[in-house]
């Protein structure tokens, strides 16, 4: 993995006018770790049933949390197919795509807050719209970064590999998708929290199973 | 290792009709992350004695959850063994296998909290039959999305390693004991919790100590 | 990485009379991940001073807590050096070895739990030299699991690259020295709280400053 | 990553006078394992709005906790990239150094405890300036630990590759400034908590976006 990492620097290290950082193969390992936490860490947030309680009636309950709970769960590990895309034809990290990286990264490990926040108030039916707004809020600007990152690199073609630097502007384009589709979620959740959260649902359904053309193809 | 992920991509990768996503060996590598947290988050769940308590007192009172954890945790490593097994016969990813390898991350990320409810159930003495069926659904549920990968793998040869393609139909007859046993358990559960808990520990247990022949065996 | 887990399990493999499980390289990246969430865990179980509580007073309360947390902390990682020591020398995983190693993990993961009884114990000053013969224990009860592979290991040598077959003698004498050094810590503690946790910071500090010759020396 | 690991021990070890402990490679992934879990599980002490608030109004109380969680976040993001930097240039693994780095990961572990600290007193508007202290001083501590590090190196130039011994001394002035800066923003927060947290901010974001040429370029 070390071995990649420096590898990946040397490619197109000739001339280059800045120090190495990290290697791209680091940064990816790095981000691999933080997402599988904080899809893992999401389960943390879900009430127990007290000692004592009535079981079935405090699981009936608990289910907007888990309806919550497995869409965020979902839409990280799309997070992470879209993360390794973007990562597949990048050769060199610089400082500010490590900062926008580390702007992905906070937006991912933060969603299981807003995740836990809807699901409580979705259980009690109150203030649940508010919380809808935050959730598709979050993922929105965690789609956004991501979006960030395609237009940092849109300037930075050196930073790709050379086979990758003709995709970059469509990848761009296709990444706009998640933020509007965010966005229109929030409009949703502002009027009806669970229609709000069925979107987000039906985002990551839809880019879990529909054919894609990734930004890494033009790379392999 | 990311070459190796690039490395097991290009493998059968001539004619390949759909653009690659992560090789197989980044998703072995996520799921190992996520597997690996999810054993370890168990812990969190346990109640630590209230400061003043009486310790021995307390930790009597805890044997009922220490002993889910327990099993918990050795059934979540079963499923990593499986996992491995699975993912060491398979050399290409496409976007179903993606998602149905994210559904057994979901549940294998979700037993902590099937886990702490049967625990403090079994503690309370109450509603713990519901509790043992809820645990044993879950491990029922995350066996059967591993028998579902099978069954997929089953009808795409060609994301199977040569070696390895007259292995599946054998593995995934075996896979059905999973599900089956765990299924089983919740039976079990239903009428007496305590049972249905050790009818879990013992699958567990002959998981871990029977011999066996892996799917991957015809892989190595 | 998993090209040198299917390196590993090809050493040796000749006349295998069993099939391939995880390869050990796989098997120490797993450990090495639980090793390193049991570790970060462990910051969890201290009590963040309540909104509004007097913060220095708050801490200096704590204080008992903190030192149980860097014990464990330190101790931990002396058990990852330990692991790395001893997979160090393994070029084959059998069952009972992987089983063996579960309950390692099992152990190592769970240390956050007694760790976090004791220091409440420590700062409510009752019960707690049961919450400190019951730490010492569990360190006991995980050092033993070390000494128990070891011991498994010196009568399957087949499982250890060739160079290292001599010293499994010398490993499995010295890894007796921490299973004693805990059951004394646990006679201690019974006697005094505080001086059986300090007995546990001396062990940690002697594995972790004395001079050694590791058990891999012979394979390096 | 495990050949990587034992390749780097072979280099300068003709003559070594101490047997191979763990690889710099393997010290390196367990340290950024632990880094990656620090970041993601500082979210969880951040306090859910209850079922039935107000989540508007809920938020925006929890507004100085969302700020100390993304300066720690990318503090933690920073000490990964000033981990990678030092351990680029070092090659070979001494009980000392892993002893010291074991410090460096005890601090990041322990960062989430003073950030939600510091994060509850701000909110209560009470006792902060003591919360301040205590989150500046733990990055003081943290820092400290990796001058401690460098300055170590200064003494050991035998356990870094050749290259890049000449960097040390450089290196080691270049990192006296983050345990400055921090006792610094310690000093500032003991007068005013907010202002505190806005210096450490101020030094992520210096260390984020600045030029700079870390210390592993003379071995790239």
């Amino acid at each position: 993995m070390r071995d990649g990492a420096v590898g990946d620097d040397r490619v197109g290290d000739q001339g280059a006018e800045e120090p190495a950082g990290p290697g791209s193969a680091r940064v990816e390992a790095l981000s691999d770790a933080i997402i599988a936490i904080a899809a893992t860490l999401l389960v943390i947030e879900l009430a127990v049933p007290a000692a004592g309680a009535d079981v079935g009636h405090a699981l009936l309950e608990e289910v907007p949390a888990f309806l919550a709970y497995g869409v965020s769960f979902l839409t990280i590990l799309i997070f992470w197919v879209n993360h390794h895309a973007l990562f597949g034809i990048v050769r060199r990290v610089d400082r500010p795509l490590l900062f926008l990286n580390g702007l992905v990264l906070l937006g991912i490990s933060f969603i299981s807050y807003p995740t836990a926040t809807l699901g409580r108030a979705l259980q009690a039916g109150v203030h649940d719209r508010a919380a809808a707004v935050f959730y598709a809020a979050v993922l929105c600007g965690t789609a956004s970064a991501f979006t960030g990152i395609w237009c940092y690199l849109r300037f930075r073609p050196r930073l790709l590999s050379e086979t990758a630097r003709g995709a970059v502007q469509g990848a761009l384009r296709r990444s706009l998708a998640g933020p509007g589709a965010y966005a229109i979620a929030a409009l949703v959740g502002a009027a009806n929290a669970a229609l709000g959260l069925a979107l987000c649902a039906l985002v990551a359904a839809y880019f879990t199973l529909a054919p894609r053309r990734p930004g890494r193809a033009g790379a392999a």
